[in-house]
Formats: structure tokens, C-alpha cells, sequence
């Protein structure tokens, strides 16, 4: 049986505010807990679960987990979810420490100026992760990292990918690697070949990018329209991107 | 003020039954709202919206409507509307008749199986119109055209790409086009050039596409993986994929 207070502490952490103070973060669903335990990319301090994910659990996993794992009836998952239809376990991580300063040198590097929308960023993440992004530098307007619809369409790939928070224009200028805007009056894409190391930036969902890092950009590209849609999905033109300038 | 019939009548449009039997559906927005009456690609049935909206509208749509342009409180808005933040305007507009049969050839055509989420079906489209794509073609379990959440992600583009559903098994066996699976164990995306002619095939989010279909299809393409994510979302691999196939 959980108490109040837990409930409660479960139930604020969907809070920025809470999140941040704590250093936690939510994580639901089977196949997204399960992964992040089994990658061990963040530590796990508790996990509440319905008896057919504990009873599905490896021995291993379920013998060292076995302090921290708390077994739920169906109403009390209910409370403690952010999802509308809960999905068998929820599980509280630590958040963990970001390398600051990393080497950007014959890397390609992802830049993102005040994506919004959760479920982009999280998607993004993902990208990053599969194109073997190591790094992604967010502005200060971003998304946080965990919000918890972040965590959910961003799924392990959040615990492999390096990401900070910091005044893009500041941090472009003092960059001497080369920097590569994504808009809609660039250069085609097509005439780009893999890249050794650049920084690629993706702009806001319905802004685009701010003219003051247009500007720090030495070269701009853009994914050619042949149909008549506005605007593409900011994640889905970053997965063009990434997959013609990074080098397979 | 708005009668509790119309409350009822335009929250039930919510509901696929209830947009199945009316012919109807909603958009959200001023972007979107303006965009589709803009394009004339639905006929619009009525407008409901704050006077800030009303008053920001060009001089002839604004007579062209005014028969169908109700004025309503922010009150009102919020009773009808289902956004979580409703946005000035809420209109209604008629389904369109789709070709059911329309002619593929030298053309790239988009296949979807069982595509779930409403957000990756919109995306998906806006993708297609952006790439020229004019068809899509859905299994009977992809999610529905008109859902508000397809609606809304899909942008206007949802105006200007033919889709329609039917038994993929049985339309694919009887095409002579040739047809690209995607998948995870293909040969590289990369070593496809531009096609002029092609159904390419995206698979549902969780389990990708059915046997049977893949089975039917002449090639299997993938997206080389460089680093450690276990999937792509499947809106971010078709735009990968059409922008490496489409003949710019």
C-alpha cells in the first residue's frame, strides 16, 4: 500500500521545479524501464511495479533490485501515473551529471535553438543517438531534458547522448569548428557530402532559428521542397540532415 | 452565445463514429484554421472564434465567411474546444472524397502499416506533401485521416495528399511497381539513388511492418546506424528515406 506522502513525492516530480531540486526523473512503461535498468545509464532508486512486470523480470535484475522494487494493484499505479493509460511500472531515476565542456574535435555535434515541443526533443535525442551524435547543445529556451514526455519518446537513447543547457549565441561565437544552419533558404542538402566534424543547428518548431546565430553560421542548408508543405517536422529535417552528413 | 445542441453537436466531432456519420471534421488554430480556408481544400462549414481572430481577417474572406463566422467568448471556445490550450479559432469543415483508384505510375507512392500515433500519422503527411508525394495508401489499421490530432500535425497538407485505406496485402500483390520495404536488416539506404517509380512501405511504430508485406516488397532499404538507438521514429525514417529517393 502506498502512502499519501509518496504518492504525493511521485505525483510532484511530474514538476520541473520538483525535478530539478530532487535531481529525479520518471520513467513508465515496461519497455522504457526495462531498458534503462538493463543499459544501467542512470541509477535507479525506486520502481513501482503490477505483479505481471515483477514476475517478467529477469533473476538477476530482480534480485538486485529487490529493496527498491514496490509491488502496486492497478487504482494505485493510476494515481502515481502521468500517462492516461498506464503501462505497468513507473520508475523513479537520478538524473546524472553532464560533461560541461566536451571535446567537439572531428565530431558532429547537434545544436538546438529553443525546440519546445517535448515529444520533439525526445525524438531528437533518439536521432542524435542513432546517428552517433555524442553531444547536443541546447539554448537556455529548450526543453528540459526531463520532462517526462521527453523521457518517454526519447527512450534509452537519453542515458547515451552528452546534453547541455547554455547561451547558444555566446557558445557559437567562441567556436572555431564549422557551423552549419539549417533553414529554408540555404544551400541544398544534396550538395553536402559526410562531414568530418561540424556543428548542425535545428531552430525553434515554428521560428525557426534566431538571426543572431544565422549569422555565426558559415554555411547554410536547406532540405529541397519538391511538394508544397510549409515546413517539415523539426526532427524529421534533422534526420535528413544527419543522415547525409554523417560519415557511415 | 452558443446552444447546448451546437456544444454537443461539435464536441461529438471528437468522436470518429460521430465524424464518420457527419462528413465533418475540426481544425484548430489561426494557422491552421487560415491555412485550410486559405487553399480552399475543404469546404468550410462554420467558424467559431474570439473577436481577435475575426478581426485580423482579410477583408474578403471575411464576407466570403460571414454567414458561417460565429463570434464566441473565451468561455465558449473552451467548452468546444479539444486543445488544451484552445487557440482564437475553432472551425469545422466537410470531408473530401479521395480517389480510390488513382494512377501510380512514375510516381513515388507512400504505403503505411498500421501507423498508430495520430502526431507520426500528420507528420507523415506533411512529409509526403513536402517530398510531392500524391498518394498515401493505409492498412485499415492505421489511424484515422480526420482525427483532430492528425488534423493538427498534419498541418494543410493534409488537403493535398490523395490517402486512402484498403487491405495492403491485397493492393500491393496486385501492383507491378516495384516495392521498398523499410526495414532493419536491408541493404543501405545509401546505395539507393533517386527513384522514378516506387511504393515505399513504413511499418507500424512498435512493430514495424508485417511479414506478409515485407514478403511482397522486391527490396529491403535501411537506414545505416552509427551509434546505439534502437529505432528510428518511423515519420523521421520516411522523410529520411524520401529525401535519398525523390528526384529533386
Amino acid at each position: 500500500m502506498l502512502s499519501k506522502n509518496t504518492v504525493k513525492y511521485i505525483q510532484s516530480l511530474q514538476q520541473k521545479k520538483l525535478r530539478d531540486s530532487s535531481h529525479c526523473f520518471i520513467a513508465e512503461g515496461p519497455k522504457l524501464v526495462t531498458e534503462l535498468l538493463k543499459g544501467g545509464l542512470f541509477t535507479c532508486r525506486e520502481i513501482y511495479a503490477l505483479p505481471q512486470w515483477i514476475q517478467l523480470l529477469p533473476a538477476d535484475m530482480a534480485e538486485f533490485y529487490s529493496s527498491r522494487i514496490f509491488e502496486l494493484e492497478d487504482f494505485e499505479l493510476e494515481k502515481i501515473s502521468g500517462l492516461s493509460t498506464p503501462n505497468q511500472v513507473l520508475a523513479i531515476f537520478m538524473q546524472k551529471e553532464m560533461d560541461p565542456s566536451p571535446d567537439f574535435k572531428n565530431k558532429i555535434s547537434l545544436v538546438l535553438d529553443d525546440i519546445q515541443d517535448p515529444g520533439n526533443f525526445g525524438t531528437l535525442v533518439r536521432i542524435a543517438d542513432w546517428f552517433g551524435i555524442e553531444n547536443i547543445i541546447c539554448s537556455l529556451h529548450t526543453t528540459e531534458l526531463y520532462n517526462p514526455k521527453v523521457v518517454q519518446s526519447s527512450m534509452a537513447s537519453l542515458g547515451r547522448v552528452n546534453i547541455i543547457y547554455c547561451n547558444l549565441e555566446g557558445f557559437l561565437a567562441a567556436q572555431k569548428i564549422k557551423k552549419y544552419a539549417a533553414v529554408l533558404d540555404g544551400k541544398p542538402l544534396h550538395n553536402f557530402t559526410a562531414l568530418k566534424e561540424a556543428f548542425i543547428i535545428i531552430g525553434n518548431e515554428a521560428k525557426g532559428m534566431k538571426k543572431e546565430l544565422i549569422a555565426l553560421c558559415e554555411e547554410k542548408i536547406t532540405i529541397s521542397r519538391v511538394g508544397q508543405a510549409e515546413s517539415l517536422n523539426a526532427a524529421v529535417a534533422a534526420g535528413i540532415i544527419l543522415h547525409q552528413l554523417v560519415n557511415k
